[in-house]
């Protein structure tokens, strides 16, 4: 399969690279790196990028900006980052995508485990998360040709401890290469809707 | 107590009035009628909602636009409606209203069943409403002076049926009473960080 990866430089993205290019052709997208210079946040740059890429079978998004800070001085433009890049350039993404991906092609988002299990400087993320989920569901009954659409959450990285840990007291981290796994499963598989929360359960 | 309710006008808002009224003072807010006449999608306006109103113990929105439409063909600004009234402007009436109401108050936001219990035409309902409940159960965990936030998530009312029947094939409806509930625990129990379904259950 032709695989756009966005966020290819990052701790997962590296993961996921390493997990899926032994068997297939990866396209690799990053805002400072790669065969393609993209910023999810940016519309235009999204539009290009696919035009440069052309057909495709597979996009993985595991990139996603998102302010942390304290919840009462929390900011409408501190939410808005999170609103218009993680949130609305993982479905920008999609929704550009969709004109150029091939029948029973599959994209794959990337939220985290902070809608059901929150921190207090996490509002944003949680917000965001937590919309993202629901629109892959929704998302996911509404696509043409048998094009899949999966999210993976996943808890925080381990490669990532030295600069998130203090933030997950008591929480369980999982290497990076075991959240590549949802992907992979995204990818190669033939499930469509799911959240694959990796390293975490969800509260019922 | 003293409790703003923004949407008083609406279906679900008028039946938490007729269960809240006899024992509260209602501040009645509408687009277009009631006490306070303030769109939640305009910050101006709650701004000066919050400097007319002055200081209180409990806020609850039912109210938030969103559109419902053909997947492939949504627009970035179809989705920004959901994101800038139902989700932000929510939102918008917690950080503002943070400010000036007392402690152990409580704020009560709306979603819907969307996000777990997804229809075609609403992925961005189902996106809104999985934000909603990702930002109560942060904000919950984040709030000051022991004050709580909840979300209620009905399912299709009754009184709407005629309206909005026929996009929900096979889903119970409730009458507005019965969501009403849902509020009247909020406001007047003690619980914090909770999402009630009303009339219908989460698919773990």
């Amino acid at each position: 399969m032709k695989i756009i990866l966005v966020g290819a430089s990052g701790t997962i993205g590296k993961a996921v690279d390493a997990a899926l290019s032994p068997r297939h052709e990866i396209v690799r997208v990053g805002s400072s790196g790669g065969d393609f210079r993209a910023d999810i946040g940016d519309p235009d740059a999204i539009e290009s990028l696919f035009e440069h890429v052309g057909a495709f079978d597979a996009l993985v998004c595991t990139a996603g900006k998102v302010h942390f800070g304290p919840f009462e001085a929390f900011t409408p433009e501190q939410y808005d980052l999170g609103l218009q890049n993680k949130l609305m350039g993982q479905v920008g993404l999609v929704m550009a995508g969709l004109k150029r991906i091939g029948a029973g092609g599959s994209f794959t988002l990337t939220s985290g485990l902070l809608n059901d299990d929150p921190i207090p400087a996490g509002v944003s993320a949680a917000m965001v998360n937590g919309a993202l989920e629901g629109f892959v569901r929704a998302a996911a009954i509404a696509m043409p040709r048998g094009i899949r659409i999966n999210l993976v959450s996943p808890t925080v990285i381990e490669e990532s401890l030295p600069a998130y840990g203090p933030f997950f007291p008591g929480t369980k981290a999982v290497p990076a290469a075991e959240a590549a796994l949802g992907y992979v499963k995204s990818v190669e598989g033939a499930q469509t809707g799911r959240v694959y929360r990796i390293g975490w359960s969800r509260d019922t």
